[in-house]
């Protein structure tokens, strides 16, 4: 048979956190907290079970949890959502982001992409029949507007923006999200804004989500990650957010691919998230854990500049040796015994990319024995 | 914009469960089970929570679930599969026949699917640019498989079967599956067998899974629901099982589809399926249940042929009234209280069909309750 999606291969993720279990690797490849989640939070689903919550939830989401979510967006972002009509809670940020394309994208529709790019963002769009715009950000990871705005055309069916960015920690300024929305007016271009490291945003800046600018917002499908904020990655819940009439052609697709999300997790998620004090100190959690790391490296022969927001660090190692990131990627878990991400797996297919990207949600101790093997290359 | 699906609406199950609500209705609409799920396998949920098994789970599905449930295809059905490369856990049977279409099904590409059929078989199709080529099972619900000998074509990609058969609770037999065996050989034809009620099967009747048929075996995804079986359909949890080069191709879309299933919950499933006994008893248990509701409803007005298997019974009411079956059931709902499918929503257009399905996953209270409805009607 003929396979769809003939240049894919099993991804990274997998492959570099099943390299780092074999040779017994520090993992600070794929983006996972090693650090406990709350106990509050597992005893929620623990209770949820108990009182019987364990049928098929509502195919949206559970009405207390979508609740919840809008109060978020009012309290973030002074946006306001309708719970019955214009959030939808999904197995995580990753069936958000595939159902989304899914429900609009047909073949020969055109999706813009900035390169590096997560990974599924390309395939996906290839999957149903759309075709990839691919887009350059500049060395420092900031947007070519310019070159957006000839790449819109009227095949344009959507364009993806990341912000916080993985894997480069960049972000979106108030220039570039109003510029955007100046593009975008008089068009009906669908905007992704992939926005999961919403929480996560470093030195007092402020996260410039899509529902603050209401020329995007009209547009927008916001996809959010509770793993990520949460700790839990592997409880695979998360939420997107659009007006009705993009979330009414969403939602059809979502009833067929999984009907509805685990009800326990709903359920402890939905409690636990009343309490906003319960996401709002993460920043500054996680600046901690980029301070302390980049403290530890820094006399290390890898380069940097600092991650502006998610729990990523990018190192440039072209100081060290020539190999492409791949190579060093893979000697670095089967040598040194440690795993990292090589970015030219996120479309980053530059000849003279000498970067890897490093996980730094990990307790301490991780990140002191990963800094020492860093420090030793 | 235009939509992809532009005949869809919400499902049928969304919205029966949310009338049933509102009504206070007994609802034996959506197929899940009213009855506590096992207080073994929660306290395994909770146990795999507090051991920190909160993170991403492997892409495919943990290893330990994947073993046992290879284990189980042996036991059942002398079937061997092996675990690293043709098993895969999936968010409940839904996201495994949804991304199975996703993985094989190209613009042009034919599905047949039999009428009356599971709901999400054919805007899927459509959606990924497939042509359903739908064949209307015979009036006992019976395959005419000189109608599907005319309908395969050069195109045809995919064909669906289901046994035991949501709604009509019918079987496929041996004779039919070698039937479909000997029709399919000498094609490359991919088998979607979707077994969701493997366990559920009645009067001594063995169920006829592809694994038993190496024709179909080489060249088929069957799909499993851990929910259908263990009392948790809102856990979301399911699996299906291919050959390699197939699983191969499956996992692609998987894996950008969802990434992977709910970490705790695959271990507590992991350790709760290693004891056989605890799934074993499944079609003794429903077969009970059928029984003791249909004695219930004997002398009602209703007529109705015993399901073979799963949990839904399809009730005959054209000796009661005209309607048609969406406003029959709208109407049992709103005045007498309790909510069942119209099977219409199923593909089943005859004009002349007056059925309902009714699900009997339900406490022997709910059932009796419900006779008394439908015993006055
Ligand atoms: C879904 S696995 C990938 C996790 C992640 O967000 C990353 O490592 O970039
Ligand atoms: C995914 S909701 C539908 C449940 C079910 O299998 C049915 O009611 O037929």
């Amino acid at each position: 048979f003929q396979s769809k999606l003939p240049n894919i291969q099993t991804n990274i993720f997998t492959i570099m956190s099943r390299l780092a279990a074999e040779h017994q690797a520090l993992n600070l490849s794929q983006g996972f907290p090693n650090f406990p989640s709350e106990p509050a939070l597992k005893a929620l689903v623990s209770e949820a079970m108990a009182a019987g919550h364990n049928q098929y939830a509502p195919m949206p989401g559970i009405p207390e949890l979508r609740e919840v979510i809008v109060q978020k967006m009012e309290l973030l972002y002074g946006a306001t959502y309708d719970p019955e009509t214009e959030v939808t809670v999904t197995v995580g940020a990753s069936q958000a982001i595939y159902n989304i394309i899914s429900s609009f994208v047909s073949p020969g529709d055109e999706v813009i992409i900035f390169k590096p790019a997560y990974d599924c963002y390309e395939p996906v769009t290839e999957l149903h029949g759309g075709k990839p715009v691919l887009i350059q950000l500049r060395p420092d990871f900031s947007v070519d507007w310019e070159e957006v705005k000839q790449k819109i055309s009227p095949k344009t069916r959507m364009i993806i923006i990341n912000s916080p960015h993985n894997p480069s920690g960049s972000i979106l300024s108030r220039e570039d999200m109003l510029t955007l929305e100046s593009l975008l007016k008089d068009t009906d271009i669908i905007l992704l804004s992939d926005e999961v490291y919403e929480h996560i945003i470093f030195d007092g800046e402020q996260h410039q989500s899509a529902a603050l600018f209401p020329g995007l917002a009209e547009r927008a499908f916001i996809t959010i990650s509770l793993g990520k904020t949460f700790h839990n990655t592997g409880w695979k819940v998360g939420y997107c957010l659009a007006p009705a009439p993009l979330m009414h052609e969403l939602r059809k697709t979502h009833q067929f691919n999984v009907f509805c999300v685990d009800h326990p997790m709903q359920k402890a998620y939905a409690a636990y998230m009343k309490e906003a004090e319960n996401y709002m100190g993460l920043s500054s959690f996680y600046q901690q854990k980029r301070d302390y790391f980049l403290d530890l490296i820094k006399t290390s022969r890898f380069s940097f500049t600092p991650a502006k927001g998610t729990y990523f660090q990018l190192l440039d190692y072209s100081r060290i040796t020539d190999e492409a990131d791949t190579e060093f990627a893979s000697r670095l878990v089967r040598e040194k015994k440690l795993a990292a991400i090589p970015i030219s797996v996120f479309n980053m297919n530059n000849a003279d990319n000498k970067v890897l990207r490093f996980c730094f949600a990990k307790t301490d101790e991780t990140l002191e024995k990963a800094a020492e093997i860093i420090c030793s290359i």
